[in-house]
């Protein structure tokens, strides 16, 4: 096999992808060239079809094969409520727990000065030219980590200038955890965060 | 995004692989989707070549593009002396060393009943049918694991019938390292093959 090859150059392919060494990246391109060939050719399609068809919707920065997305164009979403949340994978999660009825709006991630993201690599200003009088509340989900939890406070500064009514998911104890491993953090919330039960 | 979308077909497809689990397939695809358009597809370019173009050597089994290999097909090789790897990437690292001048059996695996991997699922049968007289020395490079040490005993049974000179290569401390830190088996195996110095 010579270093130019066919085999090494999808080695270094599968090297560039994220969290994939020189070692994955072998054990992978040994199984595509091992599998059937209609499974590995479909792996190639489906990479082409993401890039070719699945773009982001111009009103809430979704994946979508069709702009507006299915979300943004669906009449019976309540377009008063904005959740935003840092990437697609975040709406996807929010969705299939069903209870959401308003639109979205996805950020592309969250503010991290250390890994160069600044608001300008955010939709941001897309976001505060959705906020017309016909919005009602945002809900801001961004993840409970230091970027999110920034990120968060960044919006909610801005949003509320416009007099809006800016609401952040609770950060509390999950669902079937127990009090007892729960770290300081999450305990602390979930305390400030408590409600009135009756 | 539909469940039958492009991009979740891209994500299972990607779950597919060994080692890559929804969320790794899901950080994989958002990267794709991310990623340059050139240099996405050239990762889908690269996977179709390797199907299309990377078979194995009729030979000795490695990956090639023509057939025979470069190796079998390299009138400078010294066909006398064949070295049984278990994989075509154990071949190139004993080809990176570049000390050995012999030609090459892939055996494609090594036996692991637990896998159900028995002698039928290997090159054996080719590898015997290549043993004719021109054939000095055969070289029993198999891992030094629990399956490459069972596949070297079967082999050198099988060899060792037809009168045939099996060697295999030398388990011991690896250069630079301490012998404070060895395994047992590791310096069992380094005193057995001890060698004399003049």
């Amino acid at each position: 096999m010579q270093e130019n090859s066919f085999f090494n150059n999808l080695i270094n392919k599968l090297t560039d992808l994220p969290g994939i060494g020189k070692k994955t990246a072998q054990r992978l391109a040994f199984y595509i060239m091992k599998t059937e060939r209609a499974e590995a050719l479909s792996l190639a399609e489906a990479i082409i079809n993401v890039k070719e068809k699945v773009k982001y919707c111009s009103i809430c920065f979704n994946l979508t094969e069709a702009d507006p997305c299915d979300i943004c164009s669906d009449p019976k979403r309540e377009t008063s409520t904005i959740c935003v949340v840092e990437n697609p994978s975040d709406l996807n999660a929010v969705e299939k727990s069903g209870f959401y009825q308003g639109v979205y709006h996805v950020l592309g991630g969250a503010l991290s000065p250390l890994d160069n993201v600044g608001p300008d690599e955010l939709h941001l200003d897309e976001l505060v030219r959705r906020l017309d009088s016909s919005v009602k509340e945002v809900i801001i989900a961004t993840n409970p980590t230091v970027e999110g939890e920034a990120t968060a406070v960044y919006l909610a500064d801005i949003i509320s200038k416009s007099g809006m009514h800016v609401t952040r998911i609770a950060r509390g104890l999950p669902v079937g955890s127990d009090l007892e491993f729960a770290d300081k953090i999450t305990l602390t919330r979930s305390f400030e965060g408590r409600m009135n039960m009756k």
